[in-house]
Formats: structure tokens, sequence, C-alpha cells
């Protein structure tokens, strides 16, 4: 493995001797990103995580180091997702082998992990607000370090980005948005946008000339003001011949571009440019996802965010890929994505109201299949999550039944679309909401617990969760005929096992008793769908120790018939609640009020997520840490138990 | 007032012989205009409500009528403060003076009045998503009605109008987008754009050729895609000449303009054209905000949204203006965020690194002050929440100390703002949360009745609710020694007396007990600084039956000291708490989950708005249909305590 990193390890021991990045000649530049690249490709074929994207940004990020002044230059890495070689040049080579592992590396920028992660990210389109931000503090703090965003021609479609875009020109201050253009955002790129960008890309001739104009004006020494406008005007009727203007000259920046994003070089050239430039500045950087990585140059979107997989012998591996597993006909159990991809192709054909959203994450929620069936009828909107939501509310005052498709932790962005532009009229929208609960591997920007406490707040809007695969179907069917907005969630997980169990229909507020016979039982464990395993497990450790407990799915967490469910919670001597969501604002805190209102007797015991971020780990070892697995909550429900003869103390939550 | 809306009154009654309004002459639409304004300055001068915007777009609002065909085709509102004249166009007239009145006529756009109204709207830069998707679905009806997005500059600013350009383009859908130019969101236009769009503006010429080489091609018989592209190429070779491309033509829209918003016959002929483009298309229509009211004129800003005033004679009123009663010193009481205004300048003295962030609301939240005093401190971004938020959040991870001043009903825009960018490393970012709770006059869109229950979610983040002025002073003070993001709310009311009012200084989590003496009474009141009148209302009403109530100010509403606020409850015969916000994810229900988890056998009362939206109607109206005056809590509480010997029924809500 030494001699595999020997620039690396040098890199790394500055102290000890080792030369850094400046020092290194292109030749040893060019050496170093092909380091680089193996000890990604090694490490996420080990650990799983995002390959292609970081491959394409390898020779960027080694430009942007070089150029820049880390910790005091400030890089913010959009989604962050692509920040692999940034991370292995600002310290974490040795360590990056635990990448994404509980107590490992991140997998996205971590201030808590260096100071080298300016900022925080995981959502798209927050680079260039935070950028300016940081950059707009140094102004007037009078320090003069600079402010970089890089960010995708995806997450451009945000608004955020478009609205930093617009605040950034109005400062006016030198920030400068590398523009990482591999054309695609996680689904193939959408909008008016991309193919602007792709125009752009064609014409190259401009910046040869520009590049040499700058170079050549730089030497000229500092005349002051008219030679400075004189400068400033003679480019720009230069440029008014080479170049018609662009979306970012009309929101007031400089553009540089399009830069090959895999020529070092030419790289380091453009930004040493840059830095003196003093002006707000886009450079457009053209990449090439997976680069240097033929399997994922062929298939990017396959490689976006992979599992674990065998690497090839050239690769100092021994196994296929991911692909010749697959085509192998290798055992994979069924998900919820893609239960749900059959539910709604099968909506689809029952209704042909039927309309699919999705906000750049066709594959990820599973909407290929209504995609292939019913094309006029699926929309991408980019990553664009509010627009989503509020065409989506158009589509169902229009008479459609718009099912918009979103992963719980970007359901975050567009609550006011949910409350102002949906709820508010209670349009018929259903939300398909995936990776809702602990999702394993991202970290703290990805877990999905907090959309039961925020669309619990949104007047007429129903929460459902299944426990089982035919649970959701029958969720789908039965949403798609209310008159009502109903969100219907769903952990990042296999699917149960249900051989032989009976799912009786759905009833509107009401849950089901999983174990016939244990109904009335003294103790109750009520849960949210996706922990339907958990609570099982429970349930057996307790009966294991003599104590019967009756199971009950949920299914309904915002629109709960308040009468049934008080009816479910009387007269027992504990009725506890399991929810994969924070505490506060939970389900939880529901049942709580209910048995306060309603003035029942009853102990209520209560598990959920701790109000806190929750860093990277599996589903199962974070379940575990929130007290929510199986053995924890009959832990505690047998704990509790011993406590009810003491004066105080119902139940300690989990 | 007959002879004042002749025209009008002939309008509204085509079935009884009237015309319509395709039926009028240039004359008679130019006097119709005049009818309009004379009865919007009159209703406005009495209820109160948008003045200056509504003026501005009397013609536009004309035109659109004229060539458009409601309800078939579809007119969405941005923002919606601009419909005035819709309404009175669309079989409102004769309700007109019940604007703004509780059970009157809304002041925005509300489905439930009149299928006129397309799209319910009250928040900025929905209209494109919201007519693209209306289109959207037209075209998979097959049914030819056609969309227009009414938006204005301000609005333009916010990033979900720019996610629906790009969506618009990418469907190609033809979406007629009128940009309404008034040169000014509610406070002066910010950013890239706005500059772009005065730049547009200045370049008439262009517009004069291509309205004459359209209509001059429209009457060229169609003859095949060869002559069709032909045309189209010539087009385009002819604009390069004239124009530059701009921003809209980047995101793929045809682009017309500028037009004169003021001149119906312009107006109108465009619409036409427009009309039959079948592509998406930019109207870049310039407005003067309050035409025909030189007052307004003069003074756009200060009758954007006004108070009732006395109308000038010549107007068929009696009275001064708004500004010559303010100068005359008429007597006003402060308000909430007048002493916000002075606790932020205040701030900003005590320390440098005090900065103030707002989203196009300098007046409307207060900052005028510390704009004057630190103008480079003091950043507004136009009407762009979300970076309003990160941009924040950038600051404060820079050793910054922002204030962010957003109403709460805006702050829905920013959840995962707060939750991915400011919440994540506990960003010390102080939120001034105005207008929480009932707001007068504005109806469904405008309430603040979320911010607790989505903030509450939020890990790490501190809610606070000032009771009186010099609570908010040290809260502010407080919170910005935190290391901590805090939110700030307070309504949208007069601050209530403090004479010799004694108020201890802030401690951590713990709220104070207000009447001294009754701290141990066997009833206590829980309320959110907002409620403290209706709270001291209560408890007077409650001591005329002979019984005492303690009054608890609650000032934490999130991160509140458990063991501390366990105490306060404990031991009581009855616990209510009284919040300004809907009833699920409320404090009402964390009260609950306390006295659950921490096995109090205290009775619990939870006074709270109800889980749904409140239309248009004063605070004091809106408080007693939520139950929340002090009567109604003093007889709930009346009516709970005589149930308590019944066995079942703790309390009800009010």
């Amino acid at each position: 493995m030494d001699e595999d990193y020997a620039l690396l390890q040098e890199l790394e021991n500055t102290d000890g001797g080792g030369r850094a990045l400046r020092d290194l000649n292109g030749g040893e530049l060019k050496e170093l990103c092909g380091e680089i690249r193996r000890l990604i490709i090694k490490t996420v074929s080990a650990n799983g995580g995002h390959l292609s994207s970081n491959l394409g940004v390898v020779e960027l990020t080694v430009a942007l180091h070089k150029v820049f002044n880390l910790p005091k230059d400030k890089i913010v890495w959009d989604v962050g997702h692509q920040c692999y070689a940034h991370k292995i040049l600002s310290g974490r080579f040795k360590e990056f082998g635990s990448l994404r592992k509980s107590g490992g590396v991140a997998g996205f920028p971590r201030l808590r992990e260096s100071v080298c992660d300016a900022f925080d990210t995981g959502h798209a389109s927050t680079s260039i607000s935070a950028a300016l931000g940081m950059l707009a503090a140094a102004e007037l703090a009078k320090e003069d370090s600079l402010s970089v965003a890089v960010i995708g021609d995806g997450a451009l479609t945000g608004g955020l980005a478009y609205e930093a875009l617009s605040g950034a020109s109005h400062l006016g201050l030198p920030l400068i948005v590398a523009l990482n253009d591999n054309k695609m955002s996680i689904s193939r790129n959408v909008g008016g946008l991309s193919r602007h960008l792709s125009r752009l890309s064609m014409r190259p001739q401009y910046q040869t000339f520009r590049r040499t104009f700058d170079s050549a004006s730089q030497k000229i020494p500092f005349a002051g003001d008219v030679f400075f406008n004189f400068i400033q005007r003679l480019k720009r009727a230069v440029k008014a011949v080479f170049y018609h203007d662009n979306f970012f000259v009309d929101l007031g920046f400089e553009y540089v571009g399009p830069i090959d994003g895999h020529n070092i070089e030419e790289l380091t050239g453009v930004f040493n440019d840059v830095r003196n430039l003093r002006r707000p500045v886009v450079v457009h950087v053209v990449t090439r996802k997976g680069e240097g990585f033929p399997p994922a140059e062929k298939e990017p979107g396959a490689y976006h965010s992979v599992q674990p997989f065998f690497l090839p012998a050239e690769y100092g591996g021994s196994g296929p890929f991911v692909e010749e597993r697959a085509a192998a006909g290798e055992e994979v159990a069924e998900n919820w994505t893609q239960r749900f991809a059959c539910a709604l192709k099968e909506a689809g054909e029952r209704d042909e109201k039927v309309a699919a959203i999705t906000a750049a994450m066709e594959k990820g929620a599973g909407l290929g299949r209504f995609k292939a069936a019913f094309p006029s009828r699926f929309f991408d909107v980019g990553i664009a999550e509010a627009h989503a939501i509020t065409f989506s509310a158009a589509l169902a005052a229009s008479g459609f039944r718009p099912v918009a498709a979103i992963y719980s932790t970007f359901m975050q962005r567009a609550v006011d679309q949910v409350i102002h532009d949906v709820a508010v009229n209670s349009l018929p929208v259903v939300f398909a909401v995936d990776r809702a609960g602990f999702v394993s591997g991202d970290g703290e920007t990805h877990q999905g617990l907090f959309d039961i406490s925020l669309f619990r707040a949104a007047p007429s809007v129903i929460i459902l969760a299944p426990a089982y695969g035919s649970e959701l179907d029958m969720m789908l069917e039965w949403a798609l005929k209310q008159k009502r907005p109903c969100i219907i969630r769903y952990p990042k997980a296999d699917l149960p096992p249900e051989d032989g169990v009976f799912i009786p229909p759905i009833e509107e507020g009401r849950g089901v008793f999983l174990n016939p016979g244990c109904e009335r039982a003294e103790i109750c464990l009520a849960f949210t769908g996706g922990l339907l395993n958990e609570a099982q497990v429970a349930a057996e450790i307790l009966l294991k120790s003599g104590i019967s407990c009756a199971l009950y799915n949920l299914r309904f967490i915002s629109g709960v018939d308040e009468d049934y469910f008080t009816g479910v919670m009387k007269g027992r001597k504990l009725f506890a609640v399991a929810e994969e969501g924070v505490k506060s604002g939970g389900f939880g805190e529901f049942t709580a009020r209910l048995a306060v209102e309603k003035g029942l007797g009853v102990k209520i015991g209560l598990f959920s997520a701790e109000d806190k971020f929750y860093a990277q780990g599996d589903r199962d070892e974070l379940l575990r840490l929130a007290g929510l697995d199986g053995a924890s909550m009959a832990a505690s429900i047998l704990g509790a138990l011993d406590l009810f003869n003491s004066p105080v103390g119902y139940l300690l939550t989990g």
C-alpha cells in the first residue's frame, strides 16, 4: 500500500519533511490524482458511498487546494457528497478507510471533523449563500480570506442557489463560484438552465481570448481608475463580439469558462487569475462523472451512490461489478422503494389522472416504472423541492392526482409549500416520503427524523406509515381516493416478510392490532410502520418474561380517529408508543396530549429519537442508539413495570 | 355613488342587459379604470389594506380580463395583495366594501370566494409554479385553457420563481408570465436580477420592431416547418442586433417588453399576440405603484399596506393623510416591532459583531434604525427567506452575531435552512420572529400560528416569547450571548403597559410568575408572551369568582428547564397552558408529554389555536374564535373545576 500512496503520505507528513501541494510539479500532480482516485475507488468499493461524483472532481479539488489557502480561505462544497478528495487532502488520508462508518470519516463535510470543512452540507444549493456569508463576514472583519462555492449543475437548479447568486451580485463581493458542470444531477438534469449551460459549453473560443487578455492586462501596472475602467470597457466590448451575455452575466457575475475540469494546469491557471479578480465570478468547469474508473464513466448514475461492491482485479480487488452481480440474478430482498415503484405504476394504470412528480430523484424514489409507462404524466423538476410541491398543488387543483415522491430529509425544504399551497385548500396531493426514519451511512443531514413533527402541524394533512409492503399498496390506493393531502412515509430498508399475515383494509384514522388474542393485554406497544420488526422483537422478549404485549400498528400518524385511539389506550397498565422521528412535536406528544385531554389514567411510555442530529451509522445501529431497537424497548418496558409500585415515575422514554 | 361606478354596475349586470368588458371602447376602458381606482382608494382608506400595488395594476388587470377568458383561463396573482381590481371585475364589486373584514371579501385570492381566483396566494413567488401546474394539467386533459402568472419584480427574487421558470422552459408549455415591474418589492428591490431588469427597461426600440414583425408574420399563411424555422431564425438574427440575450431568454423564454403598464391599448394588443404564441413567454410590464393617487405615487412604500386613513376632500373624504397625522404628533402606542427596532440598534451599538438580515421587510420588521446606524452590517437579501437564513448561518460560523428579522408566516419558507444550515452546528443565529400569532386582516396565509410547532422540532434551537417590551430587550441581549440559535417571537400588536412592573432577569429555560403571592395557587395559567393581556383578564375573571390563579409567563417555549417547569406544574389542582399557535406540535403537547414523563398527577388544561387555517379578522376577534381570549379561558377553567368531581374529563381545550 505504501508505494500506492507515496505522494499522499508525503503530503500528510509536511512536519516530518514531506513536501506540500505547491511543491509538486505537473507530473507529480497527475500522479497525485491517480493516488486519490485509487484510494476513493478502493474505499467506496469496501464501504459504499458516492463514487462517480468524487472521481469527477479530483483535479478540481487538487487545483483548489493548490491555489487557495485553507482553512483561511473557505471552500463550501455544495451537497458535499463530492468532498472525498478534499478530505484526503486536508489531513484525513490515513483515516479515510473509515469513510461513512460509525465514528469514522463522514461522507459529507463536517466542521466537527476539520476546520477545513468550512460549512456542513448535505442538502443541495446552499453553498453560494454560505460562501457569500463567509465572505461578507471577512469583509466586515477586514480579513482578506476568500470564499469558493463548488456547486454542480444539478444543485444550481435549486432556488436557493439563484437567490444567493442574485444576493452576491448585489453585494458585489469577490465570491468565486466553481460551477462543476457534469451534465447531470442525480437523475439527468432538467430545466431551462441546464440547456443554457450546454450552449455555453459549446463556445470556447471567447475564453481563449479572454484568458490571454486577462493575463496580459494583469501585467500592466495599476494606473488608476480611468485606465482600469478603460480595460473593463475594452473587455466588455470584445466580449460582446465573441459572446452574448449569459445567465450569470445577467445576474451580475463575471463568467469564465468552460474549462476542462480534468486539466490541472488549466484549472490552476484560471483559479490563480480569478483569485485576483475582486469581483463575483463564475468559473464554469466541465467534468466527467466517474472519470478514471471505466465502469462509472460508462454508467455514472449507477455509481452515484453505491453499496459496497467487489472490485475487479485491475483495481486490486477480486469480484465482479455491481451490475454483473445483479445480472447473475443474485437475490436481493425487495425494499420499500421498489414496492412503491410497483404500487405507483399500478395506480397509474387504474387512474389516468394519477401523475408522478420528483425533484431529481427518479431512481432513488422509485419512479422509473411509472415514467416508462406514462411518460407524459411524469415530471422531474430537477433539484427544486419547493417547485415540485407547488406544481403538484396546481395539478391537484386542476383535477389530477399528483404523487410527489420526495425523501423525508428533502421534504424539509418544502414545508411552506405543503402548508401554504397544498394544505390551505386541502388539495389532494399524495406525498410518498421515502427514507423516513434513520438512514444508513449519510449522517446528520440525511436522517429522516423531522417529517412527523413538521407535517403534523400542517392542517388537513394526513400522515400514514405502512408496516408491510401490501399495506403500502393499500395506503397509496386509499390516499388517492381522499380529498385531502396525504403523506405516506416509509424507511430506507428491506420489506418485512408477510407470508400468511392478514392485512385488514384501511379504515380512516385507525390502526390495527398485529397479534390476535393479545388486543386487550395490559401492556400495549403502538408503533409507526417502519418499526414493525423492532416492535415484534420487543414483544417476543416480553413474552419470554411472561408478559403479553399487544402490538398496535398505528397506520395513521396524523388524522387519527381520536375516539378510537382513546379506546385502544384505555384500561391498560401501560401504553407505549414507538416512533422513528424526533421527540419534540412527534406522535408521542400527541399521545400524551390525548391522554391528558381524555383524562385517561393509563400510564404512557414514549420511545422516539432524541431531539438531536445523529451522525452516520447503519440503521440498526442508529435505532439502538435511540433506544428504538426491540431489546431496548423491552428492557425499558420491563423497567417501567418494576417502577409501578413506586410512588413516582410512570415510565422513562427510550 | 351610482354615477361614480356606472360602468362597474353595468359589467356586474350582464344578465340584465349590461355590457361585458369586451364591449367597452377605449375611452370607456379608461373610465372603468378610474372607477376601479376610486373604489379601491375609498375602500382601503376605510378598511386598511394594500393600496400602492393595487393602484399600479388596474390597467394590467383590465387588459388581462379583456383578453383572457376567466375562469377557463387561469390567472395566478403572485403574493395576491394586488388582486383588488381582479376581485372587483370578477363578481365582487358590490361586496367590495367588506374588504378584509371578518366574513367579507379577503385581501388575497381565495378559491372559496370565487372560481376566478384560480389559486390561493399570500406568500411570494408561487405563481409561476402554480400557473405551470395548471397548464400541464390542461395539456394532459387536452383542454385549451391558458395560464397567466402575474408576478412582481420583487417576488421574482424568490428562488421558487426561478425553479418554476426553469421548469416551464423544460416543459415548453405556453405559459404566460406577466412580469409586473414596479421597481420595488415591499422594501426597495435588491439583487442582480433587479439591476438586470432596469437595463432591460432601457431598451424599448427592439420591441417596437418585434411587435411589428410578429404581427406581420402572423398574417403570412402557415407554410410548413421550413418556413417556420426560417422565420424563427430571422427573428433571432434581428434580435441579436437589437438586443442581447437576457435572463429570461437564457432560461428558454420568449421575452416581450418593456410595455407601458398604464396603456390599456398596448397591453391588450400584446396579450392578444401572446395568447397565440404557444411558447413560454415573459411579458415585461412596467407599472407605477400608487398610479392615480398622488400621495401613494409620491410615497409608495408608505401606502404599501396601510391602516384606515382619512381621505382628502377631492377623493370624497374629509381628513388628512397618514403622514400628516403622524407629523401632527398624533399619539400612537408603541408596538413590538418598534420596540425591537430600538433594541436591535442598541445591540448593534454594544457589539460590532451584531449584523441584521431581512428578506425585503426592512420597514415591516423594524430594521430601519439599525440600517441607518450600521449600514455595512445591514443585509436586505430581497424576498429570499431561505438565502437570508443560510447567509446568516455563515455569518454566525464566521464569528458574527446575525439577527434575522422575519415574520412568523415567512419563516415557514426556511425550515430546512434553520434545521440543516443553522441547527446542525448549533450556530448562534438570532431570529426575530415578528407577526407571531394571530395577525389582523390578511387571513389564512398570514397567520403566525405554525412557528412554535415547526421550530420546536429543530434540535438546539431555543424559542423565546416576551410578554413585555423590556423583556424583549432583555431576551435579545440574552440571545446574543448564547452559543445556540434563538428564536424570539412576538405578535403584531401594541406593547402592554409596564409601569411599575418588576421584570426579573432572564434565567435559561425558566419563566416567571406575574402575580406575587399567587405562585402556589391551586390553579396556574402559563402562557406565551403575546397572550399576557388575555391571561391577565382570565385571572381577573377567576378572582371575581373567588378563585386565585397564578400567572406564569413561560418565556421559554423551547429549551425549557424541564425540572424547573415540572416544579411549576406540580401539586396544582389545575395547570393550564395558553399558546398562540396551532395545537399539534405546540407547547401544550410538550406540557402534556412532560406531565406524562414525570408522572405528575396534575390535571392539565390546554388552550391553543385549532389545527386549521383562520380567515381574516382582527386579532382580538381571532383570539376569541380560538378560545384564547381571557373570558373564554376563564370560562373553560371554571367549567373544568366543576368537572373535577366527575369521574372522567380533566379539562377540555379552549
